[in-house]
């Protein structure tokens, strides 16, 4: 415990989520270096016992491990990328958001100038930092990520992924599509049960039900696809093409938006056209990996 | 106990689904009463002990309860609707699927007729029926509910929606929402993710802790729909569109399906064109609740 406390750590960029990233790792007693283009934000920090350093270059050499939090991949570059910063030797865990190819390409070229480079995704809002409700996503060389992972514990939960290093940005939006979805279809059904003077606070706990329980089912419905083969365990296609028609005539019939029940039905309906309607849910792994444009 | 065993129970239509229902009556003890246009479908549940009623009048004779499970509305009104078969005093479960309209005017329909109407809705598979798996959702005169919940409780988690006929459809489509939508974003996840080599088994766990994550929200975001007031506790609309366009970038990039991601945003923009970007994301219930062609 000793050991990990005393490890110095910078951070770069102190937005909303720069600054909860520096105070979690102060109150886990790291000594903390902190660097932001705007002096001003760190005035916080300082009073909590982080030390502002005077240059980037000099918030790098603070410590061997320095995480960044900026506005996009194009202001790290800007930061990171004059001649006179050496990181050579230095390990970089770069949050800021971005796209798999972006930290593919920024995890070259930092190794291309000596540094260690995790690329990392944070799911959670600042105010959740420093607690287990934060989620966050790390992928890069596996050794790197072990050996700072004491320090990152700092922060919330976190997580490996795997080598690539664009694997944190793809985890991220996956799990927003998830969120969004979620949200969407709960307003969905909200919106449809209002029309019978069904409030929010009842229908809730049911949709609720729904999704803890549909969420036990993928990792079994995760086998089908790694295997290619899709059949009708449960219910086939055309089955639930029915059902969905169905949602679609209510949603019109009580007069609230059917976009995404009409989406939900044309995926569906191209997997039966091209000739999987006596398969299972899970077929339709082929249109989205498809693209269409529309 | 012994006088739920005694319960006499009649079982209008034998498709899979109906076969199930009579053969968990008859599990549970029940004298099963069945009838269905073409006999042969009763053969199995008379050898386990059902009675086959020579004619749709004399089942219903057979006690005061009887479940319909036939292909559709106009089939339960084609099979009652005789003027030779007596309802009055009987009670009538109606399991048919439908919408909420459908049940409602069967509901007027039956009453008129002096029959008491209980309408719903199965969320389960046929072979599911007799489980706790199974839900039955169920929507009309709560005293009736009451009355026959002991019977029903042999079909699996029966639960009581509230006293407008039309409920039962209505929570089902809003479940297959959600059901749907958890699919759909748990695909949209699969493919990004199998672009960088990561299979779905590997996938799946993450797809399942976010939306049971994701799901615990649904009650304290409801609280907002209720009141009308969605100050960002949490995110502002116009950041999380920030994020939603990152979400269709990495699905055009990678060369997966956009279709999802785009209608997300696509929502969420016309939410923030409405003037509520700096709100949070259940004030999109007014998006939810108008019908948009396009």
């Amino acid at each position: 415990m000793n050991d990990k406390a005393e490890t110095p750590v910078t951070v770069i960029g102190l937005g909303l989520m720069g600054q909860a990233l520096a105070r979690a790792f102060l109150k886990a007693g790291h000594p903390t270096t902190v660097w932001n283009r705007t002096t001003s934000k760190a005035d916080e920090l300082v009073a909590e016992g982080a030390r502002l350093a005077p240059t980037i270059g000099d918030a790098l050499k603070a410590g061997s491990l320095t995480i960044i939090c900026v506005t996009d991949y194009r202001a790290m570059h800007e930061l990171l990328g004059a001649s006179d910063i050496d990181l050579d030797g230095r390990t970089l865990i770069n949050l800021t958001s971005g796209d798999s190819a972006q930290a593919r390409e920024a995890a070259r070229w930092a190794e291309q100038r000596g540094a260690r480079y995790l690329d990392g995704a944070i799911m959670a809002i600042p105010s959740a930092i420093g607690t287990t409700e934060a989620m966050i996503l790390h992928s890069g060389p596996q050794p790197d990520f072990e050996t700072h992972k004491p320090t990152l514990d700092a922060l919330g939960t976190v997580t490996y992924l795997g080598g690539d290093h664009g694997l944190a940005s793809l985890y991220d939006v996956a799990g927003l599509a998830m969120m969004w979805s979620i949200l969407n279809a709960w307003l969905q059904g909200t919106a449809l049960l209002r029309t019978a003077g069904i409030d929010a606070a009842t229908y809730a706990p049911f949709a609720r039900r729904i999704a803890t329980g549909v969420a036990e089912w993928l990792p079994g419905y995760a086998e089908q696809i790694d295997s290619g083969s899709f059949p009708a365990e449960v219910s086939a296609l055309e089955t639930d093409a029915r059902a969905m028609a169905h949602l679609i005539e209510e949603s019109e019939a009580v007069g609230v938006n059917a976009e995404l029940p009409r989406l939900i039905k044309a995926m569906a309906d191209r997997a039966i056209a091209a000739g999987h309607g006596s398969e299972q849910y899970p077929v339709l792994i082929e249109e989205f990996s498809r693209p269409r444009n529309d």
